[in-house]
């Protein structure tokens, strides 16, 4: 909860790609948005002393600790932002909100859905104290993105009949890429399908406000081993065949896709992989409607496709919205018409609306429940895959 | 077989949409080509004395027939081009076959996959005796297809890992169109499945040069029932619930996705649609292999994209392709660089490989036995809907 | 004039890339559409006897003649079709329309103002008897190109401010590319100019229903000689300095670049060039009003694009319009929605209009005189890059 | 020059639009790059106490001052950053650079040919002392643009022959939209010409290399009369003819073109306008070269176009480069590939190179010079645009 000021003070455990990410939104969110809690970047953890302190330095956090255990004990430290694999999640959300911290974790909220469940729990529990948590889907934040969500809740596009997303990436489509945590099972919980399908499960159900009921799906692993890099021979899913040491068992899927259907009617086709040559980032979603479309593709982020079938058919066409008008989510807080938003600005609207919520005393979204609910849906997935068959997501 | 004159005597069944289309290529392919034998535009068989008749001037055949049996009946005509729906497709073919007539059946090759193989039996009984035999996935012909199926086997993507693959129109989205043969299963044998999923089908497995070994498909029909337009009342499935004789039951699906596996090892995502509002007639194609990626769409025909991963990463990208050079297939028959095909090219690319094969003693591709080979995906398809379940192809 | 029956016989001139056009519109337009008179491909032109009977046989016509001047004596021909180079169209055009021939010119009418303001007089004489006359600027037959002047005549865009137009090749960007009459002055009247900057003038002042006031313009030649084929040694201008004989001097502009006021006050922006590599037919038009903007593509030459200034600022973007519905000019009479056409479909949609026109007794669009004031407009272009300085374009 | 230890101390005039811009990249840069001097954000200076109280509390400043003056007599301020309107330019920067002071000067760089010289004059004097100067054209750093120079620079495009460029917005092309300081030659110097035509004569100088030696403009003002908004009624260029006072005379071009040699021979094409209706910020870029070509669009701002020539005709095709791979310019710094970067990142580039140059004692670019030069471009344009005739640009 948040102590009788008017400061907000954060502590953030992991300090690399995400949190790096997430130390540019804390640091600029209050240049651009009037908030209504002052921040304070109070303090980064870390395992390794020397990294940890650099990484404060160079990220503007206040302060260092080297375990997690310990900021989170922190009396000072009002919210937590967890940027660690995910095998750490469920462990580390816990605590903190048993010590009465706001959480703010990142995707995907667990590796597993028994520990999601239980950080769902353990954020309920503290919800009745006051205690808010958030899962960082941040792609939900790119303006284009609060653009399709208004225009389906407008009713602009009518009844959705289809959603297609894709996520594709291309960076271990050498077979001599090696091999890492991202491709270990036991750290990551799984491959492409938690770590990018899991963006495309939550954009298309918070576009559409529906939810997805059940899935056929596959997941494919092309490359099966790979090269150990010198310093992880000992942490990976032991040694390939040979026994000689040099090459990792690759234990996650390579790629995901499955079939879909959403509770309000919906064909769904979904597709993760990390073998898409060329494509490095793409994560492409085109939704159909009895009355209109709508398509974005990440590689180009500040538009929106829109289809509008009330227009004459003579001038109809999808309209290629630069969604960089004031009009547009959080846009107007920025620059003038036309200059572009990146990467980094999701994350930084992330902590917007969260402390808006939390100074408000409002439950943030996507809530712990709604991490766990993607969680399900991966896990369906996994559980259609293996068992070749069509299965139910939980409702 | 062809007379011992280098005349080919074409007659043609059916002269709507595809009838047009046939009869634009057979009009226009020795203008533009070299062509190893003389055509004549024989013959036009269609039901209506008066339309056939009027067809026939228009489109610019000699001589009409009432009767599909008439013109197979004729000495003079060499070849059947059978461009009638899918129903009757299995019992002209085989007769025309019989009767010693080369045939161009239009896709799909039927509507079950008992009557493909029939044609398939009469198609190799027929080949004994100098008989060609040829179906019609004129989308083949496309240069920009054609240079993607090289670049493929010239190993310029390497291994295929991916294939995706979308065949998008919106032409019933409103619930209010009415009723259609294309609607009634009984005519068309299936909806958008067989109607234009049977162009992707073909088209990924013609660019890989690969087949697709097992599926798990989902057929959707998103409106039930239509108003029967006045004159077809009584020729549809049935009447709608209510009795008021007003509605007809949709029998065939609006919409079908499938994942399937490839037999080289490739993952594949299918969708075929008539209810993506706002996309005409766009044929999406993806495909991601080792060394590289290719992508089309129809909406740009002229164009293939692809990825060489071969160049350097400072400079590598998606090419845009402009599939207009003299190099490209098909293209220098027609005009200088830089000046688009359209649509109907196809057709007449058609007639080009088919009179040269003829002329050359050489089968045909794709023959009757490609065609059933995709009636088998599709048949495939249906059933891993109803049951649920993976499918396999048979080999 | 057309002689009491309802059959046009049509005479051609010249047999190359243009003829190859034109003949396949003659041949293609009464196949789609209802045409008022009956089309007779009688007779083609050329010097060389076997080629003119070669191509007799390969682009359908029915008789050949070695000189333009016989064809144009021949009682049965009711209209000359004039596809030679530039510098023969005044001649051949003056005597056709002497002989009471209606006349379709290829573009640009003519090499000189000279010349075409001769052919307007011709054109203006025999238009009292009936005759009728036209010059073949195609591109305006896209549809895309025809729902753009809709547009704008229905105001959709407001008052004009800007027009830019580009037309962008490459084909003799290498140096080393040969000597040919296109590049002699002699023959070609200009270069890049001429040849295709005619073009866009023609299309701008078509779609924005304006003409082109003022021009201050800038020719230029980057490749000043060029090898000679062994062929045309002595037909072009001149040897190099050198005196070897082994290369020719380029005696027209590689490219052309020039500003222009139109009369109603929008500022143009105009560029011809032949040194675009990797353009291949590039022509690119964009206009913006006061109300909305268009572009068009020629590289995606079934779309255009349309800014709807109306629309409510959240959901307005230039729309994607595939100009392939059948409310868009001429497309009802081919393909359903989504079904491309081609570069050779402009040609058709002229022989169209201009049988309408015929049958009518209406003066065909665009007249001679729409050609001679492209023409002017092309002439001070040049006068204005040899004179450094502003050239009015008289009225 | 730089106190004796390892702190550069910046002090900001001017907190608006480019105030914000500039105090979010000097905030950033240490975040993602390692700087060689430490970077404190001292000192923001505005008129107004209240308002310049507000922006140093949100943009991140130490202290303020109200008068310029103050700020540029501080001790501790090591640089100091001009983001005023134009007319002031000159005043403020050549103060500081005689102060001793780095100067970091906004584009353009004066209002005025005669202001930018004295500029030069006093940065010349100050580089003696280790005074640095630079001119704020930031989209040079844009990673895209980077990429282009390089490739032009490493030959890849060889020769070059076209330079075409735009700058497009449409804020004003309501004619309601009301008058403003932009819109008032006293203040602003010039219209869209200065504002954003400076742009892309710096880009198009910056990619190939080379300068522009002579031209041929026309500046247009459309709309030129404008409602006066109530607070500024006194301000601004007298009133309209009526009297009423009501509505404010347009002192400068809404639109300009112009045509331009640059010394190496291309001939350039350029065009900056607020009046292209549904172009925000539309800067495009092509360069066409003997070997090659390049296209950049700002509305798609991490892609670079680039058509290699070497590349065999059947697969050569303008290649999508995204400009977010390590090996492109700054990329390396922020995320992984296909994360996209915004348009704030070329200010935090500036920095990045601004500091860099300092530190190491080298002259930065572009320096006033190149601003002056700029500056002499756009002085010729408005001089050919008064005179209609070519005018050069002294070199």
């Amino acid at each position: 909860m948040t102590h009788q000021h008017d400061t907000l003070s954060v502590g953030m455990v992991g300090h690399a790609f995400m949190g790096a990410a997430h130390s540019q939104a804390w640091r600029n969110a209050p240049r651009f948005f009037d908030l209504p809690l002052h921040l304070r970047m109070a303090a980064v953890a870390g395992r390794d002393e020397a990294r940890v302190h650099e990484a404060a330095t160079r990220l503007g956090w206040d302060t260092t600790e080297t375990s997690w255990q310990a900021l989170v004990a922190r009396e000072d430290i009002d919210l937590v932002d967890v940027c660690t694999p995910g095998d750490t999640h469920a462990e580390i959300a816990i605590a903190a909100l048993e010590a009465g911290k706001h959480v703010l974790c990142e995707k995907p909220l667990a590796n597993t859905v028994e520990e999601a469940e239980a950080m769902v729990e353990a954020a309920e529990r503290a919800r009745a104290a006051g205690v808010r948590s958030m899962v960082g889907f941040t792609y939900r934040r790119v303006p284009a993105i609060g653009l399709a969500r208004q225009l389906v809740a407008d009713g602009r596009i009518g009844q959705v009949h289809h959603v297609r997303a894709q996520y594709l990436q291309d960076w271990i489509v050498d077979p001599e890429a090696p091999m890492s945590w991202r491709l270990d099972r036991s750290k990551a919980g799984s491959g492409a399908l938690g770590d990018i399908g899991a963006h495309i499960v939550d954009l298309t159900q918070f576009i559409t406000g529906d939810t997805i009921a059940t899935v056929s799906g596959r997941l494919e692993t092309f490359v099966k081993e790979r090269p150990l890099p010198a310093e992880v021979h000992h942490g990976l899913a032991g040694s390939a065949a040979g026994g000689s040491g040099e090459r990792g068992l690759v234990t996650v899927d390579d790629a995901a896709a499955f079939l879909a259907h959403f509770r309000g009617g919906a064909l769904g086709v979904f597709e993760a992989t990390r073998f898409a040559n060329g494509r490095k980032n793409a994560i492409r979603i085109e939704v159909n409607g009895s009355r209109g479309s709508l398509a974005f593709d990440f590689e180009d982020m500040n538009v929106l496709h829109f289809f509008d079938g009330d227009d004459d058919s003579a001038t109809a066409g999808f309209r290629r919205i630069l969604a960089t008008e004031p009009e547009h989510p959080y846009v107007a807080a920025w620059w003038p018409p036309g200059h572009l938003l990146g990467y980094e600005h999701g994350f930084t609207h992330q902590v917007v609306d969260l402390v808006t919520d939390i100074a408000a005393g409002n439950d943030p979204a996507p809530s712990f429940a709604d991490g766990l609910q993607v969680q399900r849906v991966l896990a369906a997935v996994e559980a259609s895959s293996q068992r070749n068959a069509w299965q139910d997501v939980p409702a």
